[in-house]
């Protein structure tokens, strides 16, 4: 009979209830139910396949919530969800209105601190830590879960640093499986590959160098083991650190055959483990693709182009370049503040540097954009992938901030392709030609082109383009959220379009102000679209034109209201956001009665 | 006679041809310089005073500029340009129009990278390092000079990694003096402390698990040492870190005894070293210390306080508290991104948390203040001091950005005091009743009450108040200055002054919508005043309301134009950016007859 103990599990009560025996079982169908699951409903498979014992044995050995546990990016804790109450309804993960893909705190009580973003969990769990020691609270355990990958990234190690001088009961698991989302890199790294061969002791270790009481390695999928030195650690005082070594995509043979690919694999055979192929009708390209085969192209032309991501080789595409030049195009690991940083020191010796980070990662390296890039003009070429809503992942990744946070930035452009031609082209321009630095942002989605490699067409730097004429109203747009305005203004009747001119403004900074002087001097009102916030973005910068100049005609800024947005599919999340087709086409249809009542 | 030699140095060629004996006089001379001109023009003391003999050392081995030198921070380096070139103009350090405080890459061929920041100088020489091995240039040497405050913040420690895997010609020399601007704190300083005392092998020390190269550590006064060392390590390949002690203030008794305050002491006595007394007629207080003194006050009463600084204990003031409750108030290090997140944990557990952090260095966290921070909701206060124009520093230090960054933020809320009785109650406020996170951001001056320690009084959130009454344009300021508008106000004729009325928005977020409406109902006009970015600030803010409720009166928005601005006193600095008190009073008299005009 399937899932017999599994059933049983309501709360991690359940858990501390069962035989050693059960345990192992409660493993097997808890490996299973997440594959079964995930199999159909998609979400990230190989991190809690992973963590799978580790996660009983916490909630077997810990008195969960009281004891504070935190999971660093949180794609390893779908059991700890599973196993605290959500297990009826994980197959709404990361659906619209479903549980999330990560911890979060107002999902549940035993998600003592949301995450994400990696390498969070050290700081949150040592300031809860302080807060129990001043609050007398001394029963309590900490404990932060954190992958090889994240421990290494600044705010982790900054985050031990404040560790070893403190006086507080914490424990740190260091769940060692040699890999992020791709392959773990760096010198630390390989330094923990040698305590994996047992050739460091753990009294010299960097651990015990930074006063934090080294423990292990031991197997974290040897569960009986696990609970011992889990039970030997509940309770010790100090500062305690335990190194496991894991499989990541443990107990499905593919998932750790081919690590990368079973860390989110899409819908697969929970059987065989195989991938369903996705059906291969000629399909529009990822801009992220677009991206890695451009600048791949352009490396072989050019050999002053470098490409850096900070640990998203596989979903920036920069693998491409990776695979042929590996000496020009690396991956720094977590640490987009570095990458950042050492962009523009190959930039002052005149390399022409492409840095991918995802929109919403690029906020970890916001002082080095405006510090050691911008103040000095580095011509750096930031790319941000995965700008606007990123669907499923949510609130956490939603990169929607960007064009707020970049456009205050002196000396910086800032540009938003509407199609991944345009994408293309902009990568070849800058590589010809640059004198400031730029950020490039485009979505998480395809594009619009099946036949996009077409020849290279140099982008003027700061014009917008007119894409229709209208009568009445300009749509001025930024970005791939212009198809949806193309789409929405070919949606409705001749006579509503006929009233509204589109612009496509690529540049959010400089601003064709050119064109935006004939725009306010030919229309009646004006509206924005954008795929980031309406505070401070694209919409305001128009406005800050309009009144710098006198214009004082209507303005509405259409964009991501003032609130985080959760996970959905990107379609919904546009929806509620007012800005999918359906959505644009109502608001159209809406304007022109509208605005003959308010010119009366 | 005096300088003999230094008088003979104009770049580092001639510091080449000297002998040892030469060497050991310039190292004197050197010093004695820096005490001439700092003594009496001000500027930091105590880092350049402790890195005269490598100064030298490094420009004597090294082949500079086409070796490339970075010093982090840069507090340090005014040995180097004393010895690059800069000598004549070294008295006007810090000045308007005069030389930076800190490397600049348009000041000096001999800059190879500005600084100002801290810890950044790892990752731009490894990616100068990088590009030279590209480019073929095998005999440049790549030297990074930190300090052992600027190695355990997080993107050094992301460098370190990096390093450690990377295959390049590069130098790091870790200057241990075990003090930033206030004693160095952590686990890692406790550790460079063993390897002092000789209780740590190198063999097994951190540098080299992380794959580096390990020298040291020797004596930094010890000129021929240093040289001799050097020598050793110029061309030899591979990744180094020489580990050199020194004493900060070396050569000025007082400066070595009291290295925190000579690290930027003001004037003094170039002999004695006695600092001169500033008037002590009744000083209005600066804003640090009412918020030191008012965190302190309020710690007293409320036992859930607490207060966290990354690294500035004594600029923030927050040492008031720091000493009266260590278990509450604490430095965690140069770790922007750990204060907030360890913040953010403690608000989890009902501690109320002061984490304060300069407007500049905010841009550090700013990706924990989203996803840590305002995602959850946590009521986290953060106090930006140093916020708007900080004046000598200069362009990497001005908080200008910060409006611009936090307002586009869901859930933050971000105050601007008036003045420091506004500010006073603010934090006061904060305590008895807060829900969502909130910016409170002050600036680097005086304020404007001598008796400013009066009863607390609560401040209502989002609330606007009308300072004055006018006939027909609405000046609405932000933050203290508006104490500029209310001077100039009083400067112009009666008969001008009378038209204007004047709001002090405190709240930049959320707005005061009902005052909002009255004042767009009521006035021809609006004038928006901000000490930040006019791209995505306050006056954003104004254009953004105005837009949304179909409001079209002409609005100026001041504040900071679109470009960095350089370094010069505060009042020089309001001056070139249109917001002093002449500059104002210029522009509101010419504001009537210009409406005057426009409504014609």
């Amino acid at each position: 009979m399937k899932s017999n103990i599994l059933a049983r599990i309501h709360t991690p009560e359940d858990v501390k209830a069962l035989s050693l025996a059960e345990l192992a079982l409660l493993a097997k169908e808890l490996r299973e139910f997440i594959i079964d699951v995930i199999s159909v409903k998609e979400g990230h498979l190989g991190s809690s396949l992973g963590a799978t014992e580790l996660t009983i044995a916490l909630h077997y050995v810990f008195n969960t919530p009281d004891d504070l546990l935190v999971w660093d990016v949180g794609h390893q804790a779908y059991g700890h969800k599973i196993l605290t109450g959500r297990k009826d309804v994980f197959h709404t993960n990361r659906q619209k209105d479903g549980i999330s893909g990560f911890p979060k705190m107002s999902e549940s009580v035993y998600d003592a601190f949301g995450t994400g973003h990696s390498s969070t969990s050290i700081s949150a769990v040592l300031g809860m830590a302080i807060a129990s020691k001043l609050k007398g609270e001394h029963h309590k355990n900490h404990i932060a879960v954190i992958g090889d990958a994240s421990i290494v990234s600044g705010m982790a190690l900054e985050g031990l640093n404040h560790l070893g001088v403190s006086d507080v009961n914490m424990l740190v698991v260091l769940n060692d499986n040699a890999i992020g989302i791709d392959p773990s890199v760096g010198a630390f790294k390989n330094y923990l590959t040698t305590i994996r061969n047992g050739s460091t002791t753990s009294q010299s270790n960097i651990f015990s160098s930074l006063n934090i009481n080294y423990y292990g390695p031991i197997d974290g999928h040897d569960l009986p083991k696990l609970i011992d030195v889990l039970s030997e650690l509940k309770d010790k005082k100090g500062v305690n650190l335990l190194h496991i070594i894991t499989t990541k995509g443990k107990g499905l043979k593919q998932a750790e055959e081919n690590q990368v690919v079973y860390h989110a694999p899409g819908k697969f055979d929970k059987i065989t483990g195989e991938i369903h192929p996705v059906l291969q009708k000629a399909l529009t390209p990822k801009f992220q693709d677009v991206f890695g085969l451009t600048v791949l192209e352009l490396a072989r032309q050019n050999p002053k182009i470098m490409g850096i991501t900070p640990a998203m080789p596989t979903g920036s595409s920069l693998k491409y370049m990776m695979e042929k030049f590996p000496e020009r195009a690396f991956d720094v690991g977590i640490a987009e503040q570095h990458a950042v940083t050492l962009s523009a020191g190959l930039a002052t010796q005149g390399m022409i540097v492409y840095c991918n980070i995802y929109s919403t990662f690029m906020q970890r390296a916001y002082d080095q954009i405006i510090h050691d890039v911008a103040l000095q003009n580095l011509p750096v070429i930031f790319c941000l992938d995965r700008a606007g809503l990123v669907g499923e992942d949510g609130a956490t990744h939603h990169g929607v901030f960007d064009l707020a946070y970049l456009r205050c930035i002196p000396n910086m452009m800032v540009f938003s392709p509407l199609d991944e031609i345009e994408l293309r082209n902009i990568l070849f321009t800058v590589q010809t030609d640059l004198h400031s630095p730029i950020a490039i942002r485009y979505p998480r989605r395809r594009g619009v082109h099946i036949n996009w490699q077409k020849d290279f067409q140099k982008i003027p730097y700061g014009k917008a383009i007119e894409l229709k004429e209208g009568k009445t109203i300009a749509i001025l747009s930024t970005g791939f959220i212009g198809q949806n305005v193309i789409e929405a203004l070919q949606s409705v009747a001749n006579t509503v379009s006929d009233n509204f001119a589109h612009y496509h403004f690529g540049f959010v900074k400089p601003l064709d102000e050119a064109c935006l002087h004939h725009i306010f001097q030919q229309y009646k009102s004006v509206i924005t679209v954008e795929e980031g916030t309406v505070k401070g973005g694209f919409g305001s910068a128009i406005l800050e034109f309009a009144s710098e100049n006198k214009y004082q005609i209507p303005i509405d800024v259409l964009g991501i209201k003032d609130e985080f947005i959760s996970h959905g599919t990107i379609e919904e999340l546009l929806q509620e956001c007012g800005l999918s087709v359906n959505a644009l086409v109502e608001y159209l249809q809406k304007k022109i009665p509208q605005l003959v009542r308010n010119l009366k």
